[in-house]
């Protein structure tokens, strides 16, 4: 097979990517190695900032995420006692759409057939070959044969883990990298949620974040030591954790039900750099971890798959030799401000093992004066929301 | 003797405080361990926010100031070749004053005779007594008599190593501090400023720091090991590095001269909770460290000046007796958020010992953030103005 553009990874990033090209009339194929439930069954962020939002109308698969979707005007930090709200929509114009990660790769999913986008599940051992030509080829196993797809360029949106980074020499970039000293238990239950906002919580016992996919599910996470096991935690250690956490006001409307899902996620901030070499592109976790404080994944990942496919439509359709070179400096820019922005909140909404009553003092300081600064707020809330592309 | 408030030290808070005190016929005293002369020889602060300036306007001793003084309606960060200018003025419609320490001090202890206001130099072996009384008092030696100064209240202005923090038993307070791994050196110099505005560089090399007191008074600033002898630092090697951190816009602009002062500070963030004990109140670096980065330090005993006059004309003039005990609620909310912004502007413009690949990029992130959105500067400007009283 031959394409203009082979995308690894069938996810939401190289889902729209495809559906974007597609448009364009530009050639290409999405491979997967897991099967297309497996990809559905991956519970995980639900908070899409407008780049996102805006993708999916572009590509005009918005009707269900605008129907079923929750438009959040707000969000709130609370600490022991204090909810200290953050009014996104004053401060900035816009708000986020709380829609599930799963719901809106499954609209991708669904359309993929009738837009003639073609994506290839349970491909094997995907490997890139010949990255660094103008003739990069990907090979992979299914149903007992070896198959090869030649192409012009390769977008690897394979995830942290993939093999398109890999693909990439050590001496051709460099990953800058800081793990946490916990993770995100999360849970997912079919209750109705606390508040119809989120909160993110620091209190004494640890951080808590309250969240939602709808107005019938919820989804709740406590940061753990990374030594924990979710086998340790029963349903109602969660609840009774997240009740002390999330202080008494929204502990007194919280409706607890047995978890769908249940899970210790590790925390890690990660770039790669360069997110282009020779014919390759990374798009997403591939090039890219953030802390989900903040809720950037996902949308960091649209961002890279909008100018990802601004440089293949500069390559394919205006045969603009500038478009590809260009990408991995605008996708940068705007990855290492959302790292910031994660870190940062992450720092600001936990509690870290050697930080002692002074660094202390200074989350209650910043959250002082995050509750009195219009200013402080704008910035949090312009980040919250997604700055420009 | 006795009076209604004892003040211990005459530097710039001290003084403040006493003159705001006589120009509400409140009867006070302020006790100086040292020389006039030797507390003008301090060289210190020389930004003034618009709380500084507003006070010796309300003593009407601002005509040197409002004559000689130097107002700022903007500052610098930069970061290798980029200068991020921070425009206070239109981000806030406010302004900082450049007029040095020393000159404010020099104004405030010639118009106490006049006004006045009794200062007692070389008052040696200052000691407090009673503070949990409402009879405390004051003993001291000076001339080979002891002294005894009977007062209602004793107001401790008498610096990080003064007696009067000290005076307040172990088990009724608790300090909060953070240490920095390295030390500013200073140079004072007759020569004109290379920038009509402050620069505050990180650079590979290290922290720099443009500063002046007049046109033809410069003071600069460079981070350095806290190891380092500033009999090392030939006037000449300090020049160089200067011109290296402050990157080739500025340095084409740096005019050398013999240095009138050179010394290396630590640089330590510190707060003592509460600020009242009993009778004694502690205003300024008696209760409070900043790291100079932004040039809090005076600015903050200025603000517990403020309210340490409010609450002693509280109980004097209108018999409140509640107005004593709420000075350090009052104070402490101010202070901690200038401290959260000295620590901050600290961390993003030093290089630290123990930072890696991934925090500088954060660093640089900030920058890039900072230079693109106007929220963060606004957040930046008015911290830097200072927080309203």
């Amino acid at each position: 097979m031959k394409v203009q553009a082979a995308i690894i990874g069938a996810g939401p990033a190289g889902l729209m990517l495809g559906h974007l090209l597609r448009a364009e009339g530009i050639d290409c194929v999405v491979l997967e190695r897991q099967t297309g439930d497996y990809v559905l069954s991956r519970i995980r962020a639900g908070v899409l900032e407008q780049v996102t939002v805006g993708l999916m109308e572009r590509l005009g698969l918005d009707a269900r995420m605008k129907a079923e979707g929750l438009p959040h005007d707000g969000f709130n930090l609370a600490d022991g006692e204090r909810l200290i709200h953050i009014d996104i929509k004053a401060l900035t114009g816009t708000e986020v759409m709380v829609y599930g990660q799963t719901e809106l790769t499954r609209d991708l999913m669904e359309a993929s057939a009738g837009r003639g986008l073609e994506v290839i599940y349970e491909a094997a051992d995907v490997a890139l070959h010949d990255i660094e030509s103008d003739a990069p080829f990907v090979t992979y196993r299914k149903g007992g044969t070896q198959h090869r797809i030649d192409a012009r360029i390769i977008v690897g949106c394979d995830g942290f883990h993939g093999p398109s980074r890999q693909a990439i020499p050590a001496s051709a970039g460099q990953g800058y990298e800081r793990v946490y000293p916990f993770g995100w238990l999360g849970i997912l239950a079919d209750v109705p949620p606390c508040n119809h906002e989120l909160i993110y919580a620091n209190h004494e016992r640890g951080f808590a974040l309250a969240s939602m996919r709808s107005h019938t599910r919820s989804r709740y996470y406590i940061d753990v030591p990374l030594t924990e096991k979710v086998e340790d935690w029963s349903d109602e250690r969660i609840w009774d954790e997240l009740a002390m956490r999330l202080g008494p006001d929204a502990a007194a409307h919280i409706v607890r039900g047995p978890s769908i899902e249940k899970s210790i996620a590790p925390l890690r901030s990660f770039v790669f750099e360069p997110m282009r070499h020779g014919s390759l592109l990374l798009c997403g976790d591939a090039a890219h971890i953030v802390p989900p404080t903040g809720a950037k994944g996902l949308n960091l990942a649209a961002s890279d798959v909008y100018y990802a496919a601004e440089a293949l439509i500069g390559l394919f359709r205006a045969g603009d030799g500038d478009a590809v070179p260009a990408y991995s400096g605008k996708a940068l820019s705007r990855v290492w401000k959302s790292e910031r922005f994660s870190w940062s909140l992450t720092k600001l909404m936990h509690r870290f093992p050697g930080h002692g009553p002074f660094e202390r003092r200074m989350q209650v300081a910043e959250l002082d004066y995050i509750a009195t600064s219009e200013a402080a707020q704008r910035s949090i809330a312009e980040n919250y929301v997604g700055l420009p592309v």
